[in-house]
Protein backbone atom coordinates (compact mmCIF):
# COMPACT_ATOMS: atom_id res chain seq x y z
CA UNK A 1 0.00 0.00 0.00
CA UNK A 2 2.49 2.31 1.02
CA UNK A 3 6.29 3.25 -0.38
CA UNK A 4 9.08 1.77 1.82
CA UNK A 5 9.61 5.27 3.02
CA UNK A 6 6.10 6.62 3.64
CA UNK A 7 4.66 6.15 6.81
CA UNK A 8 2.01 3.08 7.62
CA UNK A 9 -1.47 4.88 8.15
CA UNK A 10 -2.24 4.92 11.63
CA UNK A 11 -5.61 4.18 13.16
CA UNK A 12 -6.67 4.11 16.99
CA UNK A 13 -10.24 2.81 16.68
CA UNK A 14 -11.44 -0.57 16.36
CA UNK A 15 -13.70 0.95 13.42
CA UNK A 16 -10.95 2.71 11.25
CA UNK A 17 -8.81 -0.49 11.62
CA UNK A 18 -11.90 -2.73 10.27
CA UNK A 19 -12.46 -0.36 7.56
CA UNK A 20 -8.76 -0.08 6.13
CA UNK A 21 -8.65 -4.12 6.34
CA UNK A 22 -11.72 -4.43 4.72
CA UNK A 23 -10.67 -1.73 1.86
CA UNK A 24 -7.60 -4.28 1.19
CA UNK A 25 -9.60 -7.15 1.19
CA UNK A 26 -12.07 -5.96 -1.08
CA UNK A 27 -8.68 -5.00 -3.39
CA UNK A 28 -7.92 -9.11 -3.23
CA UNK A 29 -4.80 -8.19 -0.97
CA UNK A 30 -4.22 -11.32 1.75
CA UNK A 31 -3.77 -9.45 5.30
CA UNK A 32 -0.70 -10.08 7.68
CA UNK A 33 -0.82 -9.32 11.31
CA UNK A 34 2.33 -8.50 13.50
CA UNK A 35 1.06 -7.78 17.10
CA UNK A 36 3.44 -5.11 19.52
CA UNK A 37 3.85 -4.40 22.50
CA UNK A 38 5.71 -0.90 20.47
CA UNK A 39 9.49 -0.11 21.37
CA UNK A 40 10.38 -2.51 18.15
CA UNK A 41 13.70 -3.44 17.77
CA UNK A 42 14.89 -5.96 15.09
CA UNK A 43 13.19 -8.73 16.54
CA UNK A 44 9.62 -6.66 15.66
CA UNK A 45 10.89 -5.37 12.48
CA UNK A 46 12.12 -9.15 10.91
CA UNK A 47 8.04 -10.20 12.11
CA UNK A 48 6.57 -7.06 9.24
CA UNK A 49 9.40 -8.00 6.91
CA UNK A 50 8.27 -11.58 7.17
CA UNK A 51 4.75 -10.66 6.92
CA UNK A 52 5.90 -8.59 3.86
CA UNK A 53 6.80 -11.19 2.04
CA UNK A 54 4.24 -13.04 2.31
CA UNK A 55 0.90 -10.89 2.47
CA UNK A 56 -0.46 -8.43 0.41
CA UNK A 57 -0.93 -5.39 3.78
CA UNK A 58 0.74 -5.86 6.71
CA UNK A 59 -0.81 -4.65 9.93
CA UNK A 60 1.48 -3.93 13.13
CA UNK A 61 -0.76 -3.39 16.49
CA UNK A 62 1.45 -1.34 19.06
CA UNK A 63 -0.81 -1.89 22.74
CA UNK A 64 0.68 -2.26 25.97
CA UNK A 65 -2.03 -5.01 26.99
CA UNK A 66 -2.44 -4.26 30.74
CA UNK A 67 -3.51 -8.23 31.24
CA UNK A 68 -0.74 -9.79 30.85
CA UNK A 69 1.05 -7.81 33.64
CA UNK A 70 1.05 -8.96 36.85
CA UNK A 71 0.75 -6.54 40.39
CA UNK A 72 3.87 -5.43 40.72
CA UNK A 73 5.40 -5.56 36.89
CA UNK A 74 6.59 -2.80 34.65
CA UNK A 75 3.20 -2.00 33.55
CA UNK A 76 3.69 1.48 33.92
CA UNK A 77 7.59 1.49 33.16
CA UNK A 78 7.48 -0.67 29.98
CA UNK A 79 8.49 1.81 26.92
CA UNK A 80 6.64 3.64 24.68
CA UNK A 81 8.00 5.44 21.97
CA UNK A 82 5.14 5.98 19.00
CA UNK A 83 6.84 8.11 17.22
CA UNK A 84 10.07 5.88 17.13
CA UNK A 85 8.03 3.25 16.14
CA UNK A 86 6.11 4.58 13.27
CA UNK A 87 9.26 5.74 11.49
CA UNK A 88 10.74 2.48 12.17
CA UNK A 89 7.86 0.64 10.57
CA UNK A 90 8.09 3.24 7.52
CA UNK A 91 11.53 2.19 7.01
CA UNK A 92 10.75 -1.41 6.44
CA UNK A 93 7.06 -0.97 4.52
CA UNK A 94 4.17 -1.93 7.24
CA UNK A 95 1.17 -0.71 5.80
CA UNK A 96 -0.97 0.04 8.88
CA UNK A 97 -0.33 0.72 12.09
CA UNK A 98 -3.30 -0.17 15.07
CA UNK A 99 -1.96 1.72 18.02
CA UNK A 100 -5.32 1.67 20.48
CA UNK A 101 -5.41 2.96 23.88
CA UNK A 102 -7.00 1.44 26.72
CA UNK A 103 -10.21 2.13 26.78
CA UNK A 104 -10.76 1.30 23.23
CA UNK A 105 -9.58 -2.53 23.73
CA UNK A 106 -11.11 -3.30 26.57
CA UNK A 107 -15.10 -1.61 26.53
CA UNK A 108 -16.74 -1.15 29.49
CA UNK A 109 -17.74 -4.30 31.62
CA UNK A 110 -15.16 -6.57 29.92
CA UNK A 111 -15.30 -9.74 31.45
CA UNK A 112 -13.92 -12.35 28.86
CA UNK A 113 -10.66 -14.75 29.07
CA UNK A 114 -9.34 -17.33 27.26
CA UNK A 115 -7.56 -20.04 29.50
CA UNK A 116 -5.12 -22.40 27.42
CA UNK A 117 -4.48 -24.46 29.68
CA UNK A 118 -1.64 -27.55 29.33
CA UNK A 119 1.21 -25.45 27.60
CA UNK A 120 -0.24 -22.27 29.53
CA UNK A 121 1.02 -23.92 33.06
CA UNK A 122 4.51 -24.47 33.42
CA UNK A 123 7.35 -21.77 33.11
CA UNK A 124 6.69 -18.43 33.43
CA UNK A 125 2.53 -19.45 34.01
CA UNK A 126 4.48 -20.62 37.04
CA UNK A 127 5.76 -17.33 37.61
CA UNK A 128 3.55 -15.34 35.92
CA UNK A 129 -0.12 -16.89 36.89
CA UNK A 130 -2.76 -14.61 34.74
CA UNK A 131 0.01 -13.24 32.44
CA UNK A 132 -0.92 -16.04 29.29
CA UNK A 133 -4.65 -15.41 29.86
CA UNK A 134 -3.70 -11.98 28.98
CA UNK A 135 -1.84 -12.76 26.16
CA UNK A 136 -4.53 -15.09 24.82
CA UNK A 137 -7.34 -12.66 25.29
CA UNK A 138 -5.90 -9.70 23.71
CA UNK A 139 -4.57 -11.73 20.81
CA UNK A 140 -7.74 -13.46 20.20
CA UNK A 141 -9.32 -10.07 20.15
CA UNK A 142 -6.64 -8.57 17.74
CA UNK A 143 -7.20 -11.87 15.43
CA UNK A 144 -10.99 -10.69 15.34
CA UNK A 145 -10.51 -7.63 14.67
CA UNK A 146 -8.51 -7.95 11.97
CA UNK A 147 -9.08 -11.52 10.36
CA UNK A 148 -5.48 -11.97 9.01
CA UNK A 149 -4.49 -14.73 7.13
CA UNK A 150 -1.45 -15.19 9.17
CA UNK A 151 -0.29 -13.67 11.97
CA UNK A 152 3.59 -13.48 13.04
CA UNK A 153 5.21 -14.05 16.46
CA UNK A 154 9.08 -14.21 17.94
CA UNK A 155 10.25 -16.89 18.97
CA UNK A 156 12.19 -15.33 21.81
CA UNK A 157 8.37 -15.87 23.78
CA UNK A 158 8.53 -19.73 22.80
CA UNK A 159 6.09 -20.31 25.30
CA UNK A 160 3.73 -17.79 24.27
CA UNK A 161 3.69 -18.99 20.55
CA UNK A 162 2.68 -22.38 22.07
CA UNK A 163 -0.27 -20.78 23.69
CA UNK A 164 -1.31 -18.76 20.91
CA UNK A 165 -0.90 -21.73 18.43
CA UNK A 166 -2.89 -23.87 21.27
CA UNK A 167 -5.77 -21.66 20.93
CA UNK A 168 -6.43 -21.00 17.78
CA UNK A 169 -6.47 -24.56 16.68
CA UNK A 170 -8.79 -25.62 19.85
CA UNK A 171 -10.93 -22.13 19.06
CA UNK A 172 -10.85 -23.21 15.23
CA UNK A 173 -9.47 -19.59 14.17
CA UNK A 174 -8.73 -19.29 10.69
CA UNK A 175 -5.28 -17.21 11.01
CA UNK A 176 -1.91 -19.39 10.17
CA UNK A 177 0.42 -18.63 13.09
CA UNK A 178 4.25 -18.23 11.61
CA UNK A 179 6.89 -17.82 14.12
CA UNK A 180 9.88 -15.88 13.23
CA UNK A 181 13.56 -17.53 15.05
CA UNK A 182 14.88 -14.90 17.71
CA UNK A 183 17.12 -11.64 16.48
CA UNK A 184 20.28 -11.63 18.64
CA UNK A 185 22.60 -8.85 19.56
CA UNK A 186 26.50 -9.21 18.54
CA UNK A 187 26.87 -10.63 22.53
CA UNK A 188 23.56 -13.47 21.51
CA UNK A 189 21.38 -11.28 24.20
CA UNK A 190 18.26 -11.59 22.65
CA UNK A 191 16.67 -8.74 21.40
CA UNK A 192 13.56 -7.16 23.89
CA UNK A 193 12.07 -3.79 24.23
CA UNK A 194 12.68 -4.17 27.81
CA UNK A 195 17.00 -4.46 26.93
CA UNK A 196 16.60 -0.61 27.42
CA UNK A 197 15.82 -0.83 31.30
CA UNK A 198 19.52 -2.58 31.70
CA UNK A 199 22.23 0.08 32.73
CA UNK A 200 25.82 -0.45 30.88
CA UNK A 201 27.00 -3.22 33.75
CA UNK A 202 24.01 -4.99 33.69
CA UNK A 203 23.58 -5.01 29.54
CA UNK A 204 27.25 -6.77 29.99
CA UNK A 205 26.33 -9.11 32.26
CA UNK A 206 23.13 -10.16 30.79
CA UNK A 207 25.22 -12.03 27.72
CA UNK A 208 24.86 -14.91 30.31
CA UNK A 209 21.23 -16.01 29.48
CA UNK A 210 23.18 -16.73 25.91
CA UNK A 211 26.31 -17.80 26.84
CA UNK A 212 24.28 -20.65 29.07
CA UNK A 213 21.87 -22.00 26.86
CA UNK A 214 25.64 -22.34 24.76
CA UNK A 215 26.87 -24.50 27.27
CA UNK A 216 23.40 -26.62 27.38
CA UNK A 217 23.73 -27.01 23.47
CA UNK A 218 27.21 -27.76 24.07
CA UNK A 219 27.39 -30.56 26.86
CA UNK A 220 24.25 -32.01 24.77
CA UNK A 221 27.13 -31.94 21.81
CA UNK A 222 29.45 -33.51 24.23
CA UNK A 223 26.71 -36.69 25.28
CA UNK A 224 25.62 -35.53 28.03
CA UNK A 225 21.76 -36.77 28.42
CA UNK A 226 20.88 -36.07 32.20
CA UNK A 227 18.62 -32.44 31.99
CA UNK A 228 19.78 -32.18 35.93
CA UNK A 229 23.23 -31.99 35.32
CA UNK A 230 22.46 -29.79 31.81
CA UNK A 231 20.31 -27.39 34.36
CA UNK A 232 23.06 -27.52 37.65
CA UNK A 233 25.79 -26.34 35.40
CA UNK A 234 23.80 -23.64 33.79
CA UNK A 235 22.41 -22.64 37.17
CA UNK A 236 25.83 -22.80 38.51
CA UNK A 237 27.40 -19.90 34.95
CA UNK A 238 24.72 -17.81 35.75
CA UNK A 239 24.95 -17.42 39.40
CA UNK A 240 28.37 -16.40 38.76
CA UNK A 241 26.86 -13.01 37.25
CA UNK A 242 27.24 -11.01 40.39
CA UNK A 243 23.67 -9.21 39.89
CA UNK A 244 21.68 -12.60 38.09
CA UNK A 245 18.89 -14.07 39.96
CA UNK A 246 17.48 -17.17 38.66
CA UNK A 247 13.66 -17.09 38.05
CA UNK A 248 14.09 -20.62 36.29
CA UNK A 249 16.04 -22.82 34.23
CA UNK A 250 14.26 -26.10 32.66
CA UNK A 251 14.58 -28.16 29.89
CA UNK A 252 11.62 -29.13 28.76
CA UNK A 253 9.55 -30.92 25.85
CA UNK A 254 9.57 -28.63 22.85
CA UNK A 255 5.70 -29.54 22.03
CA UNK A 256 4.20 -29.87 25.82
CA UNK A 257 6.63 -27.72 27.60
CA UNK A 258 6.50 -30.32 29.89
CA UNK A 259 9.83 -31.49 32.03
CA UNK A 260 12.09 -34.38 30.36
CA UNK A 261 13.49 -37.04 32.30
CA UNK A 262 16.53 -37.90 29.56
CA UNK A 263 17.47 -36.15 26.59
CA UNK A 264 16.49 -38.23 23.77
CA UNK A 265 15.59 -35.90 20.97
CA UNK A 266 15.41 -32.71 20.69
CA UNK A 267 14.59 -30.41 24.08
CA UNK A 268 14.30 -27.16 24.45
CA UNK A 269 16.35 -25.21 26.74
CA UNK A 270 14.42 -21.92 28.41
CA UNK A 271 15.24 -19.79 31.29
CA UNK A 272 13.99 -16.32 33.05
CA UNK A 273 16.64 -14.55 34.78
CA UNK A 274 16.69 -11.41 36.45
CA UNK A 275 19.95 -9.19 36.23
CA UNK A 276 19.11 -6.67 39.08
CA UNK A 277 15.59 -4.88 38.23
CA UNK A 278 14.99 -6.56 34.87
CA UNK A 279 13.51 -9.89 33.98
CA UNK A 280 14.80 -11.02 30.88
CA UNK A 281 13.97 -14.47 29.25
CA UNK A 282 15.28 -16.50 26.38
CA UNK A 283 15.52 -19.94 25.29
CA UNK A 284 17.08 -22.21 22.86
CA UNK A 285 15.96 -25.83 21.02
CA UNK A 286 18.79 -28.37 21.91
CA UNK A 287 19.50 -30.83 18.91
CA UNK A 288 21.22 -34.03 19.81
CA UNK B 1 -29.44 -22.87 -2.31
CA UNK B 2 -31.97 -25.49 -1.66
CA UNK B 3 -35.69 -26.01 -2.43
CA UNK B 4 -37.98 -25.77 0.45
CA UNK B 5 -38.93 -29.14 -0.23
CA UNK B 6 -35.26 -30.62 -0.46
CA UNK B 7 -33.03 -31.54 2.43
CA UNK B 8 -29.89 -29.31 3.40
CA UNK B 9 -26.58 -30.31 2.30
CA UNK B 10 -25.23 -32.29 5.34
CA UNK B 11 -21.11 -31.93 6.15
CA UNK B 12 -19.73 -33.61 9.38
CA UNK B 13 -15.82 -32.15 9.18
CA UNK B 14 -14.75 -28.70 9.62
CA UNK B 15 -13.33 -29.26 6.61
CA UNK B 16 -16.33 -29.82 4.24
CA UNK B 17 -17.82 -26.83 6.36
CA UNK B 18 -15.43 -24.34 5.58
CA UNK B 19 -15.25 -25.08 2.02
CA UNK B 20 -19.14 -24.92 1.93
CA UNK B 21 -19.39 -21.68 3.18
CA UNK B 22 -16.68 -20.46 1.31
CA UNK B 23 -18.28 -21.05 -1.81
CA UNK B 24 -21.33 -19.42 -0.92
CA UNK B 25 -19.47 -16.29 0.19
CA UNK B 26 -17.47 -16.35 -3.25
CA UNK B 27 -21.19 -16.38 -4.54
CA UNK B 28 -21.55 -13.07 -2.57
CA UNK B 29 -24.16 -14.63 -0.13
CA UNK B 30 -24.41 -13.26 3.41
CA UNK B 31 -24.29 -16.22 5.86
CA UNK B 32 -26.80 -16.83 9.16
CA UNK B 33 -25.48 -19.49 11.19
CA UNK B 34 -28.59 -21.17 13.91
CA UNK B 35 -26.44 -23.61 16.91
CA UNK B 36 -28.57 -26.05 18.25
CA UNK B 37 -27.75 -29.40 20.00
CA UNK B 38 -30.72 -30.82 17.52
CA UNK B 39 -34.00 -32.43 18.52
CA UNK B 40 -35.27 -29.82 17.08
CA UNK B 41 -38.68 -28.21 17.22
CA UNK B 42 -40.49 -25.01 16.52
CA UNK B 43 -38.37 -22.85 19.00
CA UNK B 44 -35.21 -23.87 16.42
CA UNK B 45 -37.16 -23.92 13.53
CA UNK B 46 -37.89 -20.11 13.90
CA UNK B 47 -34.39 -19.44 14.49
CA UNK B 48 -33.74 -20.82 11.08
CA UNK B 49 -36.43 -18.77 9.78
CA UNK B 50 -35.08 -15.87 10.90
CA UNK B 51 -32.02 -16.38 9.25
CA UNK B 52 -33.74 -17.53 5.76
CA UNK B 53 -35.35 -13.85 5.98
CA UNK B 54 -32.57 -11.80 6.63
CA UNK B 55 -29.32 -14.20 5.18
CA UNK B 56 -28.50 -15.35 1.46
CA UNK B 57 -27.54 -18.85 2.89
CA UNK B 58 -28.40 -20.43 6.48
CA UNK B 59 -26.34 -23.11 8.22
CA UNK B 60 -27.61 -25.16 11.49
CA UNK B 61 -25.29 -27.09 13.48
CA UNK B 62 -26.53 -29.83 15.26
CA UNK B 63 -23.96 -31.39 17.80
CA UNK B 64 -24.60 -32.18 21.58
CA UNK B 65 -21.68 -30.41 23.14
CA UNK B 66 -20.24 -32.72 26.24
CA UNK B 67 -18.67 -29.70 27.94
CA UNK B 68 -21.75 -28.11 28.90
CA UNK B 69 -23.41 -30.62 30.87
CA UNK B 70 -21.66 -31.58 34.32
CA UNK B 71 -21.30 -34.72 36.03
CA UNK B 72 -24.71 -36.21 36.96
CA UNK B 73 -26.42 -34.42 33.80
CA UNK B 74 -28.23 -35.82 31.20
CA UNK B 75 -25.46 -35.54 28.40
CA UNK B 76 -25.99 -39.51 27.41
CA UNK B 77 -29.79 -39.12 27.72
CA UNK B 78 -30.17 -35.89 25.61
CA UNK B 79 -32.48 -36.53 22.77
CA UNK B 80 -31.25 -37.41 19.04
CA UNK B 81 -32.79 -37.70 16.06
CA UNK B 82 -30.69 -36.50 13.03
CA UNK B 83 -32.98 -38.01 10.36
CA UNK B 84 -36.21 -36.47 11.61
CA UNK B 85 -34.14 -33.62 12.35
CA UNK B 86 -32.85 -33.39 8.78
CA UNK B 87 -36.79 -33.35 7.36
CA UNK B 88 -37.60 -30.87 9.80
CA UNK B 89 -34.66 -28.45 8.12
CA UNK B 90 -36.22 -29.05 4.90
CA UNK B 91 -39.50 -28.31 4.92
CA UNK B 92 -38.26 -24.39 6.83
CA UNK B 93 -35.48 -24.48 3.79
CA UNK B 94 -32.47 -24.21 6.05
CA UNK B 95 -29.38 -24.89 3.33
CA UNK B 96 -26.40 -26.40 5.10
CA UNK B 97 -26.36 -28.36 8.81
CA UNK B 98 -22.90 -29.16 10.27
CA UNK B 99 -23.38 -32.42 12.57
CA UNK B 100 -19.72 -33.64 13.62
CA UNK B 101 -18.76 -35.98 16.38
CA UNK B 102 -17.36 -35.41 19.35
CA UNK B 103 -13.46 -35.83 17.99
CA UNK B 104 -14.30 -33.35 15.36
CA UNK B 105 -15.19 -30.35 17.62
CA UNK B 106 -12.66 -31.13 20.21
CA UNK B 107 -9.16 -32.13 18.90
CA UNK B 108 -6.92 -34.07 20.78
CA UNK B 109 -4.94 -32.34 23.49
CA UNK B 110 -8.26 -29.53 23.62
CA UNK B 111 -7.35 -27.04 26.58
CA UNK B 112 -8.55 -23.66 25.53
CA UNK B 113 -11.72 -22.51 27.77
CA UNK B 114 -13.26 -19.11 27.33
CA UNK B 115 -14.71 -17.58 30.53
CA UNK B 116 -17.13 -15.40 30.31
CA UNK B 117 -17.76 -13.89 34.15
CA UNK B 118 -20.45 -11.67 35.16
CA UNK B 119 -23.59 -12.45 33.40
CA UNK B 120 -22.31 -16.39 33.89
CA UNK B 121 -22.13 -16.39 37.12
CA UNK B 122 -25.76 -15.81 38.74
CA UNK B 123 -29.01 -18.25 37.92
CA UNK B 124 -27.88 -20.95 35.59
CA UNK B 125 -23.83 -20.58 36.56
CA UNK B 126 -24.35 -21.35 40.28
CA UNK B 127 -26.10 -24.22 39.21
CA UNK B 128 -24.59 -25.45 36.67
CA UNK B 129 -20.60 -24.16 37.18
CA UNK B 130 -19.02 -25.12 34.50
CA UNK B 131 -21.84 -24.78 31.98
CA UNK B 132 -21.54 -21.77 30.56
CA UNK B 133 -17.65 -22.02 29.92
CA UNK B 134 -18.83 -25.21 27.40
CA UNK B 135 -21.46 -23.19 25.98
CA UNK B 136 -19.38 -19.93 25.36
CA UNK B 137 -16.24 -22.24 24.27
CA UNK B 138 -18.51 -23.95 21.58
CA UNK B 139 -20.31 -21.20 20.58
CA UNK B 140 -16.93 -19.54 19.81
CA UNK B 141 -15.69 -22.14 18.02
CA UNK B 142 -18.50 -22.70 15.52
CA UNK B 143 -18.63 -18.71 14.72
CA UNK B 144 -14.91 -19.28 14.13
CA UNK B 145 -15.75 -22.08 11.39
CA UNK B 146 -18.25 -20.74 10.09
CA UNK B 147 -17.60 -16.93 10.06
CA UNK B 148 -21.38 -15.98 9.77
CA UNK B 149 -23.06 -12.42 9.77
CA UNK B 150 -25.12 -13.11 11.89
CA UNK B 151 -26.14 -15.80 14.62
CA UNK B 152 -29.19 -17.03 16.38
CA UNK B 153 -30.05 -17.96 19.53
CA UNK B 154 -33.60 -18.52 21.20
CA UNK B 155 -34.85 -16.07 24.41
CA UNK B 156 -35.73 -18.88 26.20
CA UNK B 157 -31.80 -19.52 27.03
CA UNK B 158 -32.03 -16.35 28.18
CA UNK B 159 -28.62 -15.93 30.02
CA UNK B 160 -27.15 -18.20 26.98
CA UNK B 161 -28.09 -15.19 24.89
CA UNK B 162 -26.67 -12.80 27.29
CA UNK B 163 -23.48 -14.73 28.40
CA UNK B 164 -23.14 -14.89 24.54
CA UNK B 165 -23.57 -11.08 23.72
CA UNK B 166 -20.74 -10.26 26.56
CA UNK B 167 -18.33 -12.65 25.06
CA UNK B 168 -18.76 -11.82 21.23
CA UNK B 169 -18.44 -8.08 22.64
CA UNK B 170 -15.48 -8.55 24.64
CA UNK B 171 -13.61 -10.39 22.13
CA UNK B 172 -14.63 -8.37 19.22
CA UNK B 173 -16.22 -11.56 17.30
CA UNK B 174 -17.39 -10.11 13.88
CA UNK B 175 -20.81 -11.78 14.27
CA UNK B 176 -24.29 -9.76 14.82
CA UNK B 177 -25.93 -11.71 17.53
CA UNK B 178 -29.84 -12.08 17.17
CA UNK B 179 -32.37 -13.15 20.08
CA UNK B 180 -35.54 -14.70 19.33
CA UNK B 181 -38.66 -14.84 20.89
CA UNK B 182 -39.99 -17.93 23.00
CA UNK B 183 -42.05 -20.57 21.11
CA UNK B 184 -44.75 -21.86 23.46
CA UNK B 185 -46.71 -24.86 23.58
CA UNK B 186 -50.52 -24.72 24.26
CA UNK B 187 -50.27 -24.63 27.86
CA UNK B 188 -47.50 -21.97 28.17
CA UNK B 189 -44.89 -24.67 28.68
CA UNK B 190 -41.83 -23.33 26.34
CA UNK B 191 -40.52 -25.55 23.71
CA UNK B 192 -37.69 -27.58 24.58
CA UNK B 193 -35.74 -30.78 23.81
CA UNK B 194 -35.98 -31.42 27.47
CA UNK B 195 -40.04 -31.40 27.06
CA UNK B 196 -39.34 -34.99 25.35
CA UNK B 197 -38.43 -36.46 28.69
CA UNK B 198 -41.90 -35.26 30.30
CA UNK B 199 -44.28 -38.28 30.64
CA UNK B 200 -48.25 -37.38 30.65
CA UNK B 201 -48.14 -36.53 34.20
CA UNK B 202 -45.31 -34.27 34.33
CA UNK B 203 -46.13 -32.88 30.86
CA UNK B 204 -49.58 -31.47 33.02
CA UNK B 205 -47.69 -30.24 35.93
CA UNK B 206 -44.40 -28.57 33.65
CA UNK B 207 -47.32 -25.81 32.55
CA UNK B 208 -46.76 -24.13 35.91
CA UNK B 209 -43.54 -22.65 35.07
CA UNK B 210 -45.23 -20.74 32.65
CA UNK B 211 -48.34 -20.32 34.92
CA UNK B 212 -45.91 -19.02 37.73
CA UNK B 213 -44.42 -16.47 35.61
CA UNK B 214 -48.29 -15.00 34.95
CA UNK B 215 -48.95 -14.92 38.33
CA UNK B 216 -45.11 -12.47 38.65
CA UNK B 217 -46.58 -10.32 35.35
CA UNK B 218 -49.76 -10.11 37.03
CA UNK B 219 -48.72 -8.92 40.24
CA UNK B 220 -46.66 -6.39 39.02
CA UNK B 221 -49.43 -5.02 36.84
CA UNK B 222 -51.15 -4.70 39.77
CA UNK B 223 -48.65 -2.32 41.56
CA UNK B 224 -46.38 -4.91 43.96
CA UNK B 225 -42.73 -3.59 43.91
CA UNK B 226 -41.78 -5.80 46.35
CA UNK B 227 -39.63 -8.53 44.45
CA UNK B 228 -39.28 -10.57 47.56
CA UNK B 229 -42.86 -11.21 47.77
CA UNK B 230 -43.17 -11.89 44.05
CA UNK B 231 -40.68 -14.76 44.31
CA UNK B 232 -42.44 -15.57 47.24
CA UNK B 233 -46.01 -16.32 45.80
CA UNK B 234 -44.24 -18.20 42.88
CA UNK B 235 -42.43 -20.53 45.11
CA UNK B 236 -46.03 -21.35 46.51
CA UNK B 237 -47.57 -22.02 43.07
CA UNK B 238 -44.56 -24.09 41.78
CA UNK B 239 -44.76 -26.40 45.11
CA UNK B 240 -48.38 -26.58 45.13
CA UNK B 241 -47.40 -29.22 42.04
CA UNK B 242 -46.47 -32.25 43.53
CA UNK B 243 -43.75 -33.51 41.72
CA UNK B 244 -42.65 -30.04 40.76
CA UNK B 245 -38.77 -29.69 42.97
CA UNK B 246 -37.54 -25.77 42.55
CA UNK B 247 -33.87 -25.20 41.73
CA UNK B 248 -34.63 -21.31 41.76
CA UNK B 249 -36.72 -18.58 41.26
CA UNK B 250 -35.31 -14.79 40.95
CA UNK B 251 -36.22 -11.55 39.79
CA UNK B 252 -33.35 -9.48 38.17
CA UNK B 253 -31.75 -7.14 36.62
CA UNK B 254 -32.57 -7.79 33.00
CA UNK B 255 -29.11 -6.67 31.55
CA UNK B 256 -26.35 -7.59 34.67
CA UNK B 257 -28.64 -10.71 35.87
CA UNK B 258 -28.01 -9.23 39.01
CA UNK B 259 -30.81 -9.60 42.11
CA UNK B 260 -32.78 -6.05 42.32
CA UNK B 261 -33.79 -4.99 45.65
CA UNK B 262 -37.31 -3.08 44.37
CA UNK B 263 -38.84 -3.30 40.84
CA UNK B 264 -38.35 0.43 39.40
CA UNK B 265 -38.44 -0.85 35.68
CA UNK B 266 -38.62 -3.77 33.37
CA UNK B 267 -37.20 -6.40 35.36
CA UNK B 268 -36.41 -10.59 34.24
CA UNK B 269 -38.15 -12.86 36.35
CA UNK B 270 -36.30 -16.54 35.43
CA UNK B 271 -36.74 -19.93 37.21
CA UNK B 272 -35.63 -23.88 37.35
CA UNK B 273 -37.84 -26.71 38.04
CA UNK B 274 -37.14 -29.84 38.51
CA UNK B 275 -40.64 -31.75 37.95
CA UNK B 276 -39.81 -35.49 38.71
CA UNK B 277 -36.26 -35.88 37.13
CA UNK B 278 -36.82 -33.61 34.08
CA UNK B 279 -35.06 -29.74 34.54
CA UNK B 280 -36.69 -27.05 33.01
CA UNK B 281 -35.80 -23.06 32.87
CA UNK B 282 -38.17 -20.36 31.93
CA UNK B 283 -38.21 -16.95 32.08
CA UNK B 284 -40.02 -13.47 31.27
CA UNK B 285 -39.35 -10.21 30.74
CA UNK B 286 -41.94 -8.05 33.46
CA UNK B 287 -43.14 -4.44 32.79
CA UNK B 288 -44.14 -2.41 35.10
Amino acid sequence: MNDASSRPTLVTTVDQLRRAVAAARADGRSIGLAPTMGALHEGHLSLVRASKAECGVTVVSIFVNPSQFGPGEDLAAYPRDLDADLDKLAECGADLVFAPDNEEMYGEGHATWVDVGSVARPLEGECRPTHFRGVATVVLKLLNMVGPDRAYFGEKDYQQARVIRRMVADLDVPTVIRVCPIVREADGLAMSSRNAYLDVDARRQAAILWKSLCLADELVSQGERDPRTIVRRMREMIESAEDARLDYVALVDPDTLEPIERIEGPVLAALAVRIGATRLIDNRLLKM
